[in-house]
């Protein structure tokens, strides 16, 4: 890190974000510099790094752009082979293969699914929408069980890529009850992942970046307004 | 490869396995099995290796089942160091995140933009979609001019994954016009592109696996009449 600047243009709120910034706590590469963008404005750098999505998280290091948080996370692997923490993704070409099948999941399973809780029309729509994210859930429950054979994590005994995408969305799926009445995070169904999430939580490269439910229903709120879409009940 | 066995799993219209062959191809992995699917009955071995998706390509290598052709392609680099071809992603870590963007790009914005060319009820539905394609290209195009540096290739002189992620999808590009009558690969719109997809299409790795526009407007057809979907005018 001597010498070198790393920048993450983000959003406290987004998943994607907080998954970059707690690997950066495993990582031990705690001199960044946070940038929070505007919900409502894009800032001019956010625009000019991320011309084709234009969305956080982007990491600006020593001149180069990195966008898309799985991007982002194994970048970070790759170009700072020598930090003090573990990589997030292990070593062995196939538990790689596996650790991104299941973090592709996450993301394209779902949060895909979880989506319309955030901006469905109707409480039908928002109470449907968790009863996918509870079939998703099932599976990583399954996945849970066969990737951490026993231990703490998806990746072992320490934490990994999967741990990380997935835990950086626990403040959602805890935040989902609130809002459409719908508890996803189930100790009843799915004990073993509840117990993860809760383990997860707890980390110390976690603390203070899984936001709160209240604050997370007042955004969720905010967002509504924002998007012109009807309120919560 | 000595005492491997490697076995894929596949479908010869998919995008998702042509660049899975071509890969191989690439790398001088020739010595595998290659097990056609059909479109209509999923075999057991499909749905046993991979049962969260059910779909091509699966990539069954001594034993281990690696699904998804991106996390395909990234485990053939991992576990084939030492293959004759080039790795299909670069060494340096700010190469490898544009190449994984692009390639992300791809499989998230083009193939989902292009998608109701394929399935699309309506003519309007098809128009429509081969538009926001060309929107695509276009931003595909800029990509060329600043990845390719003037030369061939995304990847530069030689052929790498945004080659590969984006050259399997071309028997579906040209076929576009025969299907909606949007000719999307067009050398006054983007002429980069247009004579990259001719130079690629003339790959000795890519010979015989891009399918012709003929073949893949038969499979349209008897894919719409096995989807219940209103035939092409």
């Amino acid at each position: 890190m001597a010498g070198e600047e790393l920048t993450l243009l983000g959003l406290w709120a987004s998943p994607f974000v907080i998954r970059v910034r707690i690997a950066f706590n495993l990582k031990g590469l705690t001199a960044y510099v946070y940038s929070e963008e505007s919900i409502y404005h894009k800032s001019e750098l956010l625009l000019k790094s991320n011309p084709v999505l234009k969305k956080v998280p982007v990491l600006l290091h020593d001149g180069k752009t990195i966008c898309e948080s799985q991007i982002i996370l194994q970048y970070v692997d790759e170009a700072f082979p020598t930090a003090a923490g573990a990589p997030v993704l292990p070593s062995d070409p196939y538990d790689r293969a596996i650790a991104r099948f299941w973090a592709s999941y996450v993301d394209d399973k779902l949060f895909s699914a979880w989506l319309p809780v955030f901006i469905g029309k109707t409480a039908e729509e928002r109470v449907e929408a968790a009863t996918q994210v509870l079939a998703t859930l099932d599976t990583l429950e399954q996945a849970f069980e066969e990737c951490s054979k026993g231990k703490a994590f998806f990746a072992g005994d320490t934490v990994g890529l999967v741990d990380v995408v997935l835990g950086s969305f626990l403040g959602w799926l805890y935040a989902t009850e609130a809002i459409c009445g719908v508890k996803v995070v189930d100790a009843t169904r799915t004990p073993l992942l509840a117990a993860w999430a809760e383990r997860f939580c707890a980390l110390d490269a976690a603390k203070g970046l899984i936001p709160d439910v209240e604050r997370l229903v007042e955004y969720n709120k905010a967002r509504r307004v924002f998007l012109g879409l009807p309120l919560l009940p």
